[in-house]
């Protein structure tokens, strides 16, 4: 027979599909595509210009801290105005963040003074942030998926996180899958925290040697735990489906 | 042979792919709902909320004339501040047009005043009008997808102007062809201009009959003249067709 996807011959032991399902699955491929590009038009239309370019109509400016390191901000007040300010609109931050949302609407500091500071990211980070609100953009890297996933995750803002957590997740290897698993745990990012520990108990073996290892089971032993608790479930799942196949 | 995909036996002669093909196929359909399920979140990302539920926020208002008749407002400034205003942002209303954009980054009346005269809509037209803007959906009706493929026209919002002229082309039938032709060539609506044409060329017999016809024949002459030029060619090309034809 002639197979009508690939025009070449094959034996009756590698028959696929019928004509009708053929001719089926062909229409739904084409469907889904004219979906896709309906869908593709309606984000570009959905798409907000950047801040920066929307300058003469913001209404606030985000600050941002100098400190890099986001969980350790040694002197918060100290490098506030020293980094330009990152210009916004209320009404974007209150459409994208629940956070946002209750800041801006209720009687807060922020909300009058049209200043939000930020203490725990860089200049970089927030302007990538805020410029993600406006346009669903942004260019990765490990570093930049880190610090976003972060912010994303403290002013709620769940597409962004779902965005970074999948990179990281595309990015864990048995160098850097301690470290992943720590950071996946803190930041109740589960897909990540599922790849990591996959690629941990592949390489059990060579698990204590790693200089990670010994931090985590410093800083927090009971993540160490976990690990292991985990190995021995799959330990036991595996015997038992060993036993279940035996003849 | 059994179909992998109904799971029902068929013919040699009914045979559709090889099983190579298929798998790669149903492959490819996973992927495409994939995509579209990522699109689908970042549509609901990108949406903003309604300018009504961000009315603290908002830096103008459009309003709008009572006047229904959007091609013949008898007196524009009569019925000016009888209906409601719609208030904006600046900022959405930039990023979805760039007639909105030249306006108000300009110093233009508009810009300075912070408010939007739109003569030749009625309120409800122009509040749909605006929370497309916000929001990419609308609730249409023949009516209304008319009215709003107008305003999308003059200000240039091409996704939503798409949008309306394709649940109008879903809609031509014989009784309302010659008017959606009429429309259709007014408002540079191409998809809808060959649907029509193409329905009422289907139905020759009767045209003369239809008082949309007459009337066309009043006001607009050139277009019937268009309409006997594209049944002529398609006279001919079908008289060549049956020439090759012939053995």
């Amino acid at each position: 027979m002639w197979c009508q996807s690939c025009r070449e011959e094959y034996e009756e032991r590698d028959a696929g599909t019928c004509k009708e399902c053929y001719e089926e699955a062909s229409e739904t491929e084409e469907e889904l595509k004219r979906e896709i590009d309906d869908l593709k038009s309606k984000v570009a239309f959905l798409r907000l210009a950047s801040p920066h370019d929307l300058v003469s109509t913001t209404d606030l400016v985000l600050h941002a801290s100098s400190s890099t390191s986001p969980s350790s901000p040694s002197n918060p007040n100290s490098s506030l105005c020293t980094t330009p300010a990152v210009p916004a609109h209320r009404a974007v931050l209150i459409s994208r963040s629940p956070v946002f949302k209750a800041m801006l609407e209720n009687e807060m500091e922020e909300s009058r003074s049209g200043i939000i500071k930020i203490y725990d990211v860089s200049y970089d980070v927030l302007r990538s942030f805020v410029h993600y609100l406006y346009t669903a953009e942004v260019l990765l890297d490990e570093h930049m998926a880190c610090d976003l996933l972060i912010l994303a995750e403290k002013y709620q803002v769940k597409h962004l996180k779902i965005f970074c957590e999948k990179f990281m997740t595309s990015k864990v290897n048995s160098e850097n899958a301690v470290a992943s698993y720590a950071f996946a745990h803190r930041h109740n990012a589960k897909q990540l925290l599922e790849a990591s520990l996959s690629l941990i108990m592949d390489n059990m073996a060579t698990l204590t040697e790693r200089e990670e290892y010994k931090e985590l089971v410093e800083k927090d032993p009971r993540l160490v735990v976990e690990i292991y608790e985990a190995y021995l479930t799959r330990q036991v799942n595996t015997a038992a489906k060993d036993l279940t196949l035996q003849p």
